[in-house]
């Protein structure tokens, strides 16, 4: 009885194009943009989060392995029981004061980081109300959800919107903005300094997911809210280590009271196994680099322009008009978003990941492209001219 | 404000015993059971969940820095986005086979192991019901809760309890009974076989939190399930490689239909960086390794039984009368609960941690002491013995 039902489950998701297929892959160190594909040889990855290729940095690779020699594996524990280890302290402050913070905290993935401390924050602030912006990512839907406090949506970017829904609510009621600095799907950048003007005139806590814009943005890769100079007057700061950092896990970085706060209450941090000294010590090197590539950061960015003006003048409909490193191409329709994807990777060995939903509304179905200091100019034009290709034999119009 | 209630929330935590002091350590290779703490020099650690001190088993360290070497620090991507590589899908594959199971998928953590697998498995069955133990771990209730589903709490390892709970039910109706095998504060067991039993009677799913068993218990390591042969009549088998196998994360070992149903719609799962190569590469070593160490199995349920002996012998309250290795001694106080794990590490440089409320009810407060196989008879005499001079220090009576 059961079997069947999952079956039936996953038929109907196979039938709708929401199920995932996963493509077998190695990432040999040397090889990026390129990766070897089980199934179809050597690609070059259009969707890394890998944006400064970090993960394969010597020196990254070098604190990783020592502290690996020096320290093994695993940590043996929970933070509670044996396992707060220097190497992840060490870590809690390089990072707080990467943001000129007093404290931070980190965890096993980013998510648990928003769910976790968004869930404690609500919990913390009696009869506390959310206010969130519309496209959030599911890892703060889930912590608000957790949190059972009462949530306001506001449109995307909208700061009409979140004004208007701010003015309904009594002054003294404890309010928490919640929103992204760079939206992962489309790569829309949040108005910060409204939104931190709008905090202050209505008496609200701010919570700001950083992870696709740390390392990228800002003085020496401190993020959106340090180019915006409003890194003192966010509440929390969430990122994480597994994008531009190269590494893994995800990080709060706030005041104390705070951060001691969320220690004590999230269940996803107290409950899990403290992270890995090799992880550890390969982060930590990897906050030092990470300031000194003002190079990367502006090679990136030059490919960034370079590829959206020659999809543009392509025809193709790019999602945004921002200057972000996100590049969201519209297909609109599941099947055809994996079939593009599908196409470039077997006759062109392209790999680019079609979103689906629910990473993405329905209907809302996109290739989305993350071009890195490492992709050259040709690689550029032959992936835009393989995609007018690729594109037109699937009958999906350009314009 | 938002400082202020902060602030006021943290200090009553003081005042009740509930803050959670954390000590900075580090274990270097070659130290264990050993640790040096910032403050406190070097100690002997008695409650790390490095059950068997794989982490820092020369042939897994050299499988990490193999694999960071040749792949790097972290893997780029979700398992969606890029990220889905050779090391996690062998690791996947490797404990599988090792449970007799047809697929298995790993995360980040046990806790998002479970949280996203309960949660996605209650939304996959239709107006389903969970059957769940009175002491599950938060992760395994917060998946329940994640659901939405009905629950009904059966009391801890009470068979009767949960047949007349199951019982109520109509045949029809879709049950999940959801227990763990060694309970991980107080060391019990539970009666698989006819928990297995009565899931038949009643048609329901079953699914086990084998985390503090895989390693210790069963032909290799296989966990309870193994060494009561029910390993075919439980339907989802969970644990994690961050305790015995010495690395970090989580897994599930099921049918592949299961497998493939809880990858499309745990969300953890979904929007998470897949796990790194330094630790996958890592645990893939440990897996092959464990199946090997029955002598170390062996010698650590002799130091199990020595300890347990000693403390009786002198009067502890042992909290449990089982053969595990987590042997629960009470104190039934947070203040006191900590000051003699304090007095044990500052007079005697023994790191015994205070379990305390949330992880265990309140005034149930207790010390959890895991001897390992590398735990020598002399340690354990000097710790009872020490153990015995600080409880009568503090006025707590001993039997």
């Amino acid at each position: 009885m059961y079997r069947k039902v999952l079956r039936d489950n996953i038929n109907i998701k196979k039938n709708k194009g929401l199920y995932r297929y996963y493509f077998e892959n190695s990432r040999p160190v040397g090889c990026f943009p390129k990766a070897s594909y089980d199934t179809y040889g050597e690609a070059i990855v259009w969707c890394s989060n890998d944006y400064l290729n970090m993960s394969h940095n010597n020196k990254v690779i070098d604190a990783s392995i020592n502290g690996c020699k020096k320290y093994g594996v695993g940590s043996g524990g929970t933070r509670n029981i044996s396992g707060n280890t220097s190497s992840v302290m060490n870590v809690e402050r390089a990072i707080s004061k990467f943001h000129g913070k007093s404290d931070a905290l980190i965890f096993n993935s980013g998510y648990s980081a928003n769910s976790g401390s968004l869930c404690s924050l609500g919990k913390a602030f009696n009869d506390s109300i959310f206010f969130s912006d519309k496209d959030n990512h599911a890892s703060l839907i889930d912590g608000i959800r957790r949190s059972g406090r009462e949530k306001k949506i506001f449109n995307h970017n909208d700061i009409c919107h979140l004004e208007s829904l701010l003015k309904e609510q009594p002054l003294e009621r404890k309010k928490i903005i919640v929103f992204e600095s760079i939206y992962s799907m489309d790569g829309s950048t949040a108005p910060i300094p409204r939104i931190v003007d709008l905090a202050k005139r209505y008496n609200a806590f701010t919570y700001v997911d950083e992870i696709h814009a740390v390392g990228l943005y800002g003085k020496g890769g401190r993020g959106l809210c340090n180019m915006y100079n409003c890194e003192k007057d966010v509440d929390v700061i969430q990122a994480g280590f597994g994008k531009a950092f190269g590494t893994s896990g995800g990080y709060i970085a706030s005041d104390k009271e705070v951060i001691d706060s969320i220690r004590l209450c999230a269940e996803p941090f107290i409950f899990t196994t403290s992270t890995s000294p090799v992880i550890a010590e390969a982060t930590l090197e990897s906050i030092k680099q990470i300031e000194s590539f003002d190079e990367q950061r502006r090679k990136m960015k030059f490919n960034v322009r370079y590829m959206k003006s020659a999809l543009i003048k392509n025809g193709f409909t790019v999602m945004n008009d921002e200057e972000t490193h996100i590049i969201p191409v519209f297909v609109g329709d599941p099947f055809l978003c994996r079939q593009i994807s599908n196409d470039l990777l077997n006759n062109f060995k392209h790999y680019v990941q079609p979103i689906n939903f629910p990473t993405v509304p329905k209907w809302s179905e996109r290739l989305r492209i993350t071009p890195t200091y490492k992709h050259s100019r040709s690689m550029i034009d032959k992936l835009v001219l393989e995609m007018i290709q690729v594109f037109k034999n699937n009958n999906v119009k350009l314009n």
